[in-house]
């Protein structure tokens, strides 16, 4: 088992919500860190490293997602391994990549310095590697499961009002929605269910509050569910 | 980069259909290959092998597929990396597993022997390491696949009886099938669409030929799709 191996590393791609700082209106962000070394010196990379000989790799994504934002994922999964021959200019890198998560945070809450910054991925200047390869398909991969699964529940709290939740469609179709039409289609799905509670605003009549029907699964990885 | 690192391997679920020896109903089988060395000496295994430097992942796992078999993939595709701490006794090793499928092969055409035998899914004896974890997997995301895309086509020639579709359907999901029921589901789908040709047997009378409806992926990888 001497001879020369691939290298293996983990990444995560870290979503939150954040308000675009023009319109207001809420959009999906990442955590990026600054290259130190080449290759890409001083580009921004997905937080990551090599995998070491005790962790698993869901823990390694946990772990530099910690590390990177100091906050724990509401939802973490294996999103793919990317292995292409020549996805790093000298060494050899297989990078499994896991995709996480993370309530929306305020700008206050969020390590922004010389070395880790939050980008808009409505508008991503261009990555290491393959990496805006890998935040589209991750981008892809939360847009297809929002379609049939409750995972938009991660970056809400438990109660949340309608208008709430059909921002976070929103962000992540990047599109705007008509609220009447998003209130038929949430409720055609039947995975929403209303409490008896209501938020009072200033300006607007109380909205009602509502909450998954946590009898659905959050995500669904079949036999995997209980397997770390 | 001196520091020990995992070793990294890939290996692939094959999946093709055979004829139960007993019933003759098609059910779902895999080739698996005897380990020749600890751990798990003489124990079954998935086929596969370390990931050589000049490879892609996907290359290496059809390597893998065409030395153990002799076929081509119809479908092949990135399932999950398995990299629990414990998954090896010794060694640690994180296995990127692929899965794919053949067309329906014939006793004959199958290479089995001593190193090499094809077992049914149905009833599958323990293999080495977490591999019926892998295979259970496996089928999970065929089952899956097989509710919202064409990929039933990869067990089939381009055109078939629904007799034929059925038949994939009661293999994979491991139980018989009502054809009327079947019939008017398929159909509610819209995926396939009937030619004008039909097969003729000596017992029954002539069937329609179908074909699946090419403008549907055969399973969408979004923006991989596009990408080895």
């Amino acid at each position: 088992m001497n001879e020369q191996q691939p290298s293996l590393a983990v990444s995560t791609v870290i979503f939150a919500l954040r308000p675009d700082p023009v319109t207001g209106a809420a959009t999906v962000w990442i955590p990026v860190v600054r290259r130190i070394r080449e290759p890409y010196l001083g580009k921004w990379a997905l937080p990551g490293g090599p995998l070491t000989m005790n962790e698993s790799l869901a823990s390694a994504a946990s772990r530099t997602l910690e590390e990177t934002t100091g906050l724990a994922p509401q939802f973490l999964e294996q999103l793919y391994a990317f292995g292409s021959v020549d996805r790093s200019p000298e060494l050899r890198v297989v990078s499994i990549v896991y995709w996480a998560l993370v309530q929306s945070v305020t700008a206050d809450a969020v390590r922004d310095d010389e070395n880790v910054t939050w980008l808009s991925t409505d508008d991503l200047p261009e990555l290491a590697f393959d990496h805006n390869l890998i935040v589209d398909y991750a981008l892809w991969r939360l847009r297809t499961k929002m379609e049939y699964s409750r995972i938009a529940q991660a970056f809400l709290g438990e109660d949340f009002t309608l208008a709430q939740l059909r921002e976070v469609h929103e962000a992540v179709l990047q599109k705007p929605l008509d609220p009447a039409n998003f209130r038929r289609m949430i409720e055609a799905t039947k995975s929403i269910v209303a409490t008896d509670r209501h938020v009072t605003g200033t300006r607007h009549r109380p909205a009602r509050l509502y909450r998954y029907d946590t009898s659905l699964e959050l995500a669904d990885s079949g036999p995997l569910a209980t397997h770390v």
